[in-house]
Formats: structure tokens, C-alpha cells, sequence
């Protein structure tokens, strides 16, 4: 977690459940327009093969946050959790423009990457930090349409 | 967050970013076969139209936890975010078998949720207490097997 100190993003107060409430001056839950087309918001499902560091929840938790400054989006609360003996991590990134969340497999090398945004945030501006930090041999994008009017 | 008490949900010590541990007897986090096919996990994107409660974070915590539950799954951690002045909700439930999250736009009666269960848990099992819940006027659900190898 000391990596993440500097990102301004570690809380000495763990807890399990909890609600905030955040007043925006302006609301980042709007539809979005693009192509001619009206939707709630751009959902990137990532699969990514032949990944490393897939066990170690400090580089997932900077890799995500990280993830999301690339996009511009605004960051509210993360969590992550590390499973044992199987060394998985499963994390989320809750956003005001969605979220960002990571299930890893590491004895499979596998993670499956979510990166949900509404608003101006472009989601696909995550990837490249999504990339390098887990340098896998094959990435599987596809984009769905969340809330789609027309 | 009274209503979550009863399921012995509630932290009374609210922080912003955390990561934890747990050793489970037993690792959760194996692949799936189901159909003939070998899987990481089933990943069901659930887009609520029409749809009522969608301003309120304890409504909302409690049908997502009850939905976890629904489909035997185990509840490491959530979190729920509310926003002023539009009333919307983002939140996340992580599970041992990967999580549910909503994002909601009560604007538009519009939810988009997501139910991502790996191992033994079938998120089908969760839709019943989403419906009921949110009472949408239409719920479109598309299934994406995330990780799948053959």
C-alpha cells in the first residue's frame, strides 16, 4: 500500500461495508452522445492472457488507479483483496464515472479487466496503463453500450 | 444501512481505499465447465429500464447483497456511493466469486448492473431479487463468459 501512498490513496482505517455520499457541482452521470449514438455509459470488458504480476495486489491496486487518472476519471473509494493460497486478487475501483474492477487467476495467468465510464472519460485511454503494467502475450477488448437509447 | 445490520453488514468505521486478505480453506476462484466449455467465470451485464429505487443506497445495498446470496455467494466487502444533486448510485459488492455492481441514473430510471460470479455460483440465481427490487419495466441480459479457452 506504500506505493499508493503517493497517489494521496491509502486509508489507515480498513473496513468491510460501508456508504458515502459525494456532492458533485456538477453531476458526472449523464448520457453520453457518440457516433450518432445515446448511451449511458462505454463498458470495456478485458480479458487479458499471459499476464504477470497477477498475484501481487500493490502494482494491481496502482495499475488500476493509475488506470483511471489516464482517463481523466475522478476516483472515490478502492478495495482489493488477496486471495490465499491461490495468490488471486480481486479489486474494484469505484469512480464517479463508474468503475474499474480485476479478478486475477494468476496460476492461469489470467485476469479479467472491467472498465466502465460514463461522462467524458474515455475508457479505452485506460488500456495502455492496463498494458504495461501486466504485459500480457494477448489482450481480448470488447465494448458494450451500456444504456443504449438509439 | 440499519436494514444491512440484520446481515451483519455494517462496518461502523468507513474508510476510502483498502486492500485485505483471506485464506480460504478452499480456493473459490477455479475455472468453470459448464456446456462443454471451460471458463473463467459468467459475467451477466443487466440493463434495468423503467426501473424504480434507483435514488436510494440502502434499498439499493440490500438488493444486491440479498442477490449475492441468492446465488450462494460469499460477501468480502461493499460499497455504495451517492450523489447529490441527481440521487444516483454507484456500488459495488465484491465477492469471493468476483462481484455485483450497480451504477444508477434515477434521472432516467435506468440501472446498469453487473453480476460476475466465478466457481460453482450461477448469477442467473441473483435476477429474481434484482427484478424484484427494482420492479423495471424491461431488463435486457447479455451473458459474456469471461476467460473462456475452448
Amino acid at each position: 500500500m506504500k506505493a499508493l501512498a503517493q497517489l494521496g490513496m491509502v486509508s489507515e482505517n480498513p473496513s468491510e461495508n460501508q456508504t458515502t455520499q459525494t456532492s458533485l457541482g456538477e453531476a458526472k452521470d449523464y448520457f453520453v452522445e457518440k457516433d450518432g449514438m445515446r448511451f449511458a455509459g462505454a463498458h470495456l470488458l478485458v480479458d487479458l492472457w499471459g499476464a504477470q504480476g497477477l498475484n501481487d495486489p500493490v502494482l494491481i491496486e496502482r495499475a488500476l488507479c493509475e488506470a483511471a487518472v489516464a482517463a481523466k476519471a475522478s476516483i472515490l473509494h478502492s478495495h482489493f483483496h488477496h486471495f490465499l493460497p491461490s495468490g488471486g486478487v480481486s479489486g474494484v475501483v469505484v469512480l464517479a464515472e463508474s468503475h474499474i474492477s480485476i479478478h486475477t487467476w494468476p496460476e492461469c495467468q489470467f485476469a479479467a479487466v472491467d472498465i466502465f465510464m460514463c461522462g467524458a472519460c474515455d475508457p479505452a485511454d485506460s488500456l495502455p496503463v492496463i498494458e504495461a503494467a501486466f504485459r500480457p502475450a494477448r489482450m481480448a477488448v470488447d465494448e458494450q453500450r451500456r444504456g443504449r437509447i438509439a
